[in-house]
């Protein structure tokens, strides 16, 4: 029998989708499971697989790959979609794609399978990096080939046997160390404010406020309070402190790439702390005209990697610019926690332009004020020259 | 003798130019205040204008200007300059500057005079204003055509019997109803965290969570917790409710327009709250188009307003394509502030494209997911072929 | 028998369309034929569609409306999709998207059909345009829904005794005022250049240098060389002269909606003048900050009327910012065209921001140009001073 | 005595400068002609550095480095500042102050002095990208600092024995191998085309039509008609070429850096082409993605480059964007040139994502058509929905 590789999370989709393929599409079933940092029980997935009759199952710690080529590259880029959303599953997905098409070649089978429904981003991300990476191999969507919906499915899963988690019942969750998204149930009423239960790495412990500081060199992390730290642990202790003191929940009505409004609640408590640090200590070396474009250029990459696009050419392109701008992006940035929010309080680098020599208005300043009159007054020229003009015309033409 | 009328608030500045404009420039100064919310002893400030020897002392309130022409325009732009400075004083000055033009001419004075010194933004919004709006009168800005420092003006109030507040002595302090500026003394560190004696809107009372409504007519706030307000107390109210939460610090590193950077302190709780509740309330009625296109509108206004060009003509264009968006921007936003942290936790709107029957993953569902097939395959077309290509080229030439 | 309103040219597709809506979907056909210009003989389309059996036949012209709701902003907003194609035929979709739609009401038609391919770019008009109009119709495209191809087509019409026409057999072709759009046969070899008989517009019977001058008013074209026009005989006019100086010809690589990449002939002669002349006018009154964001809204207009998403409500925000640029581009342009070019040599104002006073090099200038040093000093400052770390880093390292 | 390194072309402004920089500064004067390809005597500019009693001239023959690394970045950004000026002295500028800077350097001159006026762009370019280089060298600027006028400088010539052109008299001319820029005289009046004694590129000598083929090698011109060529000797080529057919002339209204609008006229025959050429080359190879951003970072690039901002980091990291997407960007185009007209007429690549089989109206297509329904479903679904809602809204309150 031919063979089919399927993109495994041992949830409701993906165990539904293992007996639809053996059943409908009679394929033999390999499952492919992609550790990206989620906390889950590996050995209890396999045993899902193998329940579910699979004729294989793989595992792939993909955790680094995931932190240096995916992650860091969205610190780099300020990644927040619509400005809110930190792109965890966007970013985990062309990843996961190109680990199914991988053990689809080394087992020689004739399709890719995931548990997608035609409603979200996933399937975007999945089929496009699938074809942009073997144009050859068959993408097969059960959910969405066959329009399932999840009561429907939690049917067919009692009906076969598939043993579904109670959290599974209540929420749809995606997760890995750059964050967790949590969709579904009483979510999905936009008035209400999402339940306490909805989180896992939010858990307010702290009432008090408390600080942090976070080292960069070339636009990538790497230290916490002067400690040189692996980006793994370095995420897994921003996530555990930021945490505690309440911050990091996102929630926000967003535009899915097929058009369709969702609100949407994340929590990404490392991602957000990340991400706010590093964009100051951007304020601080860049130039005025490096942070202005790039503001265009981070934009454009969050909206890439959303949707869809990571192996599009262009993300690459952006790439280029952004690791180009990186190069002095080297520095400390405190930053005060408090009940949900965080706020930079402090910031130094080698490659700083704030110039206090200047900016003081003590008689220590090198800067020469009078030079401002001519900025001023050529700055303003055609503003001025347009009022007049139009004054004038206005004055003609009886209308004042 | 002939006159000149200073825009005038009774702090060390204003108050050195007066003599300065008497005994350099041998004119008649008129002082002239404008009320635009800030929290001022106005009688006070008459007085210290008489005992400058200022002929003729002018105050106008300006309040209602300010909020409608000039605070609402910003909300609905979504107004943050770099991300984060809501413009309380960069949109306060176009109003002072033609206020003063208007004084002018009703006093046949031969020119205007602002406390402005040569390094910061508010020369260049008072100049370009001014001159867009008068071409003829002159301008007179004795700080920085002398090329003074806050040392040897207070060295010069000393000796001239010029009265200085104690709180000028340590920063130097702009304020609206719309933010505070807080500026000069530890805050030149860029390194420290600003002291708590900074703030006056901001003061921490409440510890506990707490929740607002915010309702929304055509883009501009209407309410609160379902009361009808003017925009004067609406404002008031925010500010006293957000600040008790601790809602409103802004602390970054901004690049002033005459380019140099500096670091800048703010507290404008009202202006974060509105703002992120506009913002949030335009996700769910704006469609996607209008959303990602008016975002680089509103970084643009900011921009304009924030570099003294107000009165270009682009102001104003953009205010159309502004105001046309906010046609269906009405609705209610739900916001739980803690501990300097809010966050939107509930939205609704007669014009909400959010639609629960697209969305939901259960059976009630109208949305065919079999669409999203073609729509998918369309989408990543010519990233997968250009990766085809750029495959078909690396193994052609041995690259792989 | 219930019906359905078929836009209708009389050409292949079209033709091929009744003849599947009464047999396949047995339905009572109305073919409608709205005039946008094109030259085609009325009569001749009414009695084909009479001799396919259709059971009604309406006939509108929309010339003026074409022209002044959806020409006229094309001008203003320099329309060129990929910076090269004016236009014409998307423009004219959600026209006759409109018209279709009020026919179809007005005899109780339960389905709209077109004879749109699934490749191109007008059903993506076509569709969006009448769910945007009235959701409850449907859609009936029956070459896309039944994937056929020209040579298909041909074949089915030779059985059913359709006519075509000899041209339509060698190019498919759609013709307006505002452009003429020519595809299919040695056109899609993209090595190759399109033979003269691809055009209509443009016959160059003149070999020597010509002059014109278009006269605007708030954005409008409303007079050729001083005369006062109606806008379509101004637009034939300028058809006729331009084309007979060759010009008008467009030949580029296009981006279509659905994502081919497609090689695209039009000709345009009298788009292609106007677009210039606008520009051109539009760089002497608008300001320097109007003309580099016009130029990104100008884009992001083309974008959007190209891509199907006519009434998506951001283009009607786009023609509000648009309209308020355009009170002040009233004015002059003078044209000189030659054998295919064409370029503007002269232009004037009443709102012409051009100062010869300033500009000039001679002593009457009362531009004083110590002002500058100022303004380059500060311009650059940022630039400097990031050289000046770079520098430093770079020696403190070693690297030089 | 202390020395000075002045750039020097010969001309009315430099020669004056060197009389100046004597007297007033009572420095020595080292003159130095750099060249970037204008067509001058440089053993006559030696004879009157040497007659006006320079101490020294230095001749730099920078032509390679001028089209390596300023002239093909140029065309890899398809830079046209305005979409018309090809930015031939504005690149130009960068290379000469590196010039400058090194030879004062060489001579431990003290200062740098260049003959800009402070009216135009070039004092920009020059003044920073010194600054850039060495913060420590003075800059002097002897017509702008003395506020000269060309009538005034002519009156100095001639009183001080200073040998002027006839042609300097009449026009203000910059010229290297990427093009030509004429000013002054009667190019001042925007309502008159410019006389041909303005061009020295464009004689047009040809009236029939001509073709000629550009082949490029990721972005970089590397052939005409097939034959390899040198950068210089390909360009040369090609601004006689297409001199000869009369292309090359740009005549529009500029917005310069320091706020003032001009009227410049320039040609530039072989840029026009090239970037033609380019353009059409990059649609048919890179992704409607690419495409689409490209343009606004080539806009940017043209928009630093003109504004004196060479160096700014931000250039380089556009060019780092840039690069990485012209590593596809290999193929051939064919252009036809007649009487000032060029229009691309054919094109191919290996990278070519242009598809016939996708394309074409045959049934060859490999095309699924019917993929296309759920694109455009999906693709307009907000556009309707926003539209359902206003109309709910007018029918509501009785506005239809």
């Amino acid at each position: 029998m031919s063979k089919v590789v399927l993109a495994f999370s041992g949830g409701l989709d993906t165990s539904v989708c293992v007996k639809y393929l053996q059943t409908l599409h009679h394929l033999d079933v390999i499952t492919l499971t992609v550790d990206v940092g989620q906390d889950d029980d590996f050995e209890e997935i396999a045993k899902v697989s193998s329940e579910l009759g699979a004729i294989d199952h793989v595992y792939i710690n993909a955790k680094h790959e995931f932190l240096n080529d995916y992650v860091v590259p969205s610190i780099k880029a300020n990644a927040l979609y619509q400005q809110k959303y930190p792109l965890a599953t966007a970013i985990a997905r062309p990843l996961i794609a190109r680990k199914v098409v991988e053990v689809a070649k080394k087992h020689d089978a004739i399709a890719i399978s995931h548990g997608c429904t035609g409603k979200g981003n996933d399937q975007v991300r999945f089929d496009i990096a699938i074809r942009s990476l073997d144009p050859n191999l068959n993408i097969i969507a059960p959910i969405r080939d066959m329009n399932l919906t999840r009561d429907k499915e939690l049917q067919y899963a009692e009906k076969n046997n598939i043993r579904i988690s109670d959290v599974a019942k209540k929420y749809s969750i995606d997760e890995n160390l750059w964050g967790r998204a949590i969709e579904g149930g009483s979510l999905e009423n936009i008035e209400n404010e999402p339940h306490d239960d909805a989180f896992k790495f939010v858990q307010q412990s702290n009432n008090e406020a408390g600080y942090i500081t976070i080292g960069f060199e070339r636009g990538r992390p790497v230290s916490i309070d002067g400690e040189k730290l692996e980006i793994d642990s370095l995420i897994n202790k921003l996530n555990k402190v930021a945490g505690s003191h309440g911050v990091g929940i996102i929630d926000h009505i967003e535009d899915r790439v097929i058009g369709i409004k969702s609100r949407e609640v994340y929590e990404a408590p490392a991602a957000l702390l990340l991400i706010e640090a590093h964009k100051d200590l951007e304020k601080l070396v860049l130039t005025n005209q490096e942070l202005r474009f790039k503001f265009h250029v981070d934009d454009q990459w969050a909206w890439l990697a959303y949707s869809g696009l990571w192996l599009d050419p262009l993300l690459t392109d952006l790439n280029a610019f952004i690791d180009k701008t990186q190069e002095r992006v080297t520095g400390e940035i405190k930053i005060k926690m408090h009940s949900g929010s965080y706020r930079v309080v402090g910031r130094k680098s080698t490659f700083s332009l704030y110039d206090d020599d200047a900016i003081t208005y003590m008689s220590s300043s090198k800067f020469d004020q009078r030079l401002a009159t001519g900025f001023v007054t050529l700055w303003g020229l055609q503003s001025s020259a347009a009022n007049k003009k139009i004054w004038e015309y206005k004055r003609q033409n009886g209308k004042i």
